[in-house]
């Protein structure tokens, strides 16, 4: 079989490797499709070798079918289309005995902290496979993990029906939150400044605001009617997307940091007090998040279709990071793992 | 009868005025205390012509009896014991729709956008007043508006028994925080570098680092044993303060932002992602917050001798505002506004 390797910094290669075997409680996946996301560019930029050392598999967005199963694994059988929710967590930290076992102190990212799914089978422990129903298309089902983040960020924020959010950032990440924002009722506008994905954005059918040409603090005061934004989520890792997400909430209102942050952000702390507003973390997903993103990838709620620019074959791994990396036109790629296809 | 009136920057006289009188609605309240706290010192240095027109009276921390009560006003005698929870608000807009009533975004501050308690006698809505019990020191009592306050941020922190808590901050409303997260059974550890508010912590029952010379994080750290605090209260104000307040939480912790911030400032917000961290803004107080403040001073829980530097006579209110204002070994400044004492 085949596994795209990263070899260090700005190197993915694709090479024969040796077939994985199920040890007692895991299972060999043979691996349908592959998300690349972010964190796996990081990953090739080499900003990440203390955590994964070169030559190494990796890759955690993924969907596929159970190729076989260890000693001990019970309620999987070869055939069963699944996806995997990539923590390992220690059980014992304080995180974990507080019952936040996905923020685990020692947490194990499967496909960082050990090898990932861009391959044609990969082996893991049966704990972290999440069944997918017969239904839903193996390639939308790729989309399962990012959207059990935009899950968990919308879950932390409380958002209830009928209230009024705003997404900074209209990349991939942020139009899944929006999605399941709209799901649980919300009213959602997305503010972004490529007109690229703002079109994405409005083909999926937010309103969208330019924040290069319109002012989003004016805009989302007439959109509120003067009351201000319920919820917002900043997605955009950046500054200026930071004090928008701020700017637009209303009084209580609730900000979700969801995007990546470099460096320390200016936050103006006396709006947080004025407004008694509140300012959430969140990490990862928790199981139900993982289970909640399957059904709403299953009942048609996430567009998936317009997320997918682009499906490469394995073999092709490095250009697939490298149409990711270049950014212009493009949401989401997905490396095709089939072994048909290598 | 005598009233001090802020007569611009920098100057506060005692003048004679005209005896108040209660219209529909309205109760005239004999002020025994009342309490200087930063607010009025900002407006003092001026910082607030935009709400307080000179000349004008301030103050709105403060007890005292019911000395005549207007038409309509049921429920109230003159000499009951009160206090005023000085907060009016419009009823009309956004927050107040929403259940906020407290951040109502016109909301009127009396004391500072109406009249205020430095007076011998003060006419306000009879809605404003809080009834006291009969056994409640009138000096203590002048504490209840900033102990509400504390209630309110401790309630906003969502703390439970047993948690552990840094208060950054050991001027008045840190002891307040303090006090009242420790009557909800935290454990509560202050963050103060001058000695003195740090001797008053010690006194106070609390356990002080001093940031100048010792390294906060590590100290927090050993305390937890490695889990990180629940609860940490911004009351500093400084970009240091903030830091602290941000570093010393464990995954899932609360930070709540009770100091004035003047400006914007740095925020590791890949931290707050990273550990699922939640700021919370929290300002003034509800009525529910004024109530328990007056039970937690009525049984002890406040260590209001401790807090009460100074108490002064209302003909010498110029001179403990500069009490305050000089700082160093102050913590609270009462002013004596009962009339035996002008
Ligand atoms: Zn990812
Ligand atoms: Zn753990
Ligand atoms: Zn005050
Ligand atoms: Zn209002």
């Amino acid at each position: 079989m085949r596994a795209a390797q990263y070899r260090g910094a700005g190197t993915i290669a694709v090479d024969s490797a040796p077939e994985p075997e199920a040890g007692p409680g895991e299972v060999v996946v043979s691996v349908s499709y592959t998300g690349i996301c972010g964190t796996d560019l990081h990953i090739l930029h080499g900003h990440m070798d203390h955590r994964v050392e070169p030559p190494g598999v990796i890759g955690h967005e993924m969907s596929g079918r159970i190729a076989s199963c260890g000693a001990g694994v019970e309620g999987l059988a070869p055939g069963d289309p699944v996806t995997v929710m990539p923590l390992v967590w220690c059980g014992t930290c304080a995180a974990c005995r507080a019952g936040h076992r996905h923020v685990c102190q020692r947490l194990v990212f499967v496909g960082i902290d050990s090898p990932g799914s861009l391959t044609n089978r990969w082996v893991v422990p049966a704990d972290v496979i999440v069944p997918l129903p017969a239904d839903l298309d193996l390639r939308d089902a790729a989309l399962v993990e990012p959207t059990a983040v935009a899950v968990h960020d919308v879950t932390r924020s409380g958002v209830v029906a009928g209230e009024k959010v705003v997404v900074v950032g209209g990349g991939p990440v942020g139009l899944l939150v929006g999605a399941v924002a709209r799901a649980r009722g919300a009213e959602v506008l997305v503010v972004e400044p490529s007109s690229f994905r703002g079109s994405v954005a409005r083909e999926a059918g937010f309103e969208v605001v330019d924040p290069t040409s319109d002012d989003v603090a004016a805009h989302v005061e007439a959109w509120t009617e003067g009351a201000g934004a319920a919820v917002s989520f900043e997605v955009s890792g950046t500054q200026p997307g930071m004090s928008s997400a701020l700017e637009v909430l209303g009084v209580r209102g609730r900000l979700v940091v969801v995007g990546i942050h470099a460096a320390a952000r200016e936050v103006d702390l006396h709006r947080v007090f004025w407004r008694e507003l509140t300012l959430v973390g969140a990490r990862v997903y928790e199981r139900a998040d993982f289970e909640e993103a399957v059904r709403l990838l299953a009942v048609g709620e996430i567009p998936a279709e317009l997320l997918i620019t682009a499906v490469q074959p394995l073999d092709e791994a490095a250009e697939a990071f490298a149409t990711l990396d270049a950014g212009g036109e493009v949401m989401k790629v997905l490396v095709d793992c089939r072994e048909e296809q290598a």
